[in-house]
């Protein structure tokens, strides 16, 4: 195998704890080891609420804890590979946290599965690989 | 550095001749070695005309020559590299042609540009990265 130099150097996996952002994790690891790129992991707290069923706080709290270990699990997956990832836990819209977490942490590489990632914003406005497929600020892995 | 196994055995580089497609092109090539993946060049000839200005033979033969030289100039960049690609011009629909390549050479990775692939297709119905983005049989990573 050569080596090369390329430009993935800093690769952000947002994660919904579904089966596809679990196969995006894989890939990323993959391409992480291959490439010694480092490795962030997001998990974003979508504001919006789908429905009135739970108060806001506790439907939030909730959505927190989920968050939380979510990128834990992530997290012990990627240390059993010996890959240190840096961990972030953000509220807002899932699209605009991830656009602004990797301009602001000058990623070269978004990788997301083709389905999941907030049901909110798919159902409104299309999903959110799409949504990146548009206006991600770098390159955008969409694993399937 | 670590080696792994991935699924990046086939990549399916779609070529228009822009500076996008050669972008992804040389990110094609960086994964390619690093992962000894095979890489097949597509050109696809669209056959819908955009302009009423050239008879109808004239144009797919204009297209056809700079689709031969696209995808010769791509390859000597590949040869360079000691990658040797499998090429393939087709005429058509481009997203339709790509997603045909892609299923019958079972291809696990497609890799574009963010603009250019089908001035025609982009005005019509979205640009072609983001239509494979929501119906690509494969991973796909749109280049930045």
């Amino acid at each position: 195998m050569n080596t090369v130099n390329t430009s993935f150097k800093k690769i952000l996996v947002p994660l919904d704890g579904s089966k596809y952002s679990e196969k995006a994790l894989q890939r990323a690891s993959e391409i992480g080891i291959t490439f010694d790129s480092k490795i962030i992991l997001l998990y974003v707290v979508e504001k919006s609420l789908p429905l009135n069923l739970l108060d806001r706080k506790e439907y939030l709290e909730i959505l927190h804890k989920f968050g939380d270990k979510t990128l834990k699990k992530a997290s012990d997956f990627l240390l059993k590979k010996e890959i240190n990832a840096k961990i972030l836990l953000k509220e807002g819209n899932i699209v605009t946290e991830i656009e602004k977490i990797a301009k602001k942490e000058k990623c070269d590489l978004i990788i997301v599965g083709n389905k999941g990632l907030g049901s909110v914003t798919r159902l409104l406005l299309g999903s959110v690989s799409n949504k990146l497929a548009q206006s991600s600020p770098c390159s955008l892995l969409i694993v399937k």
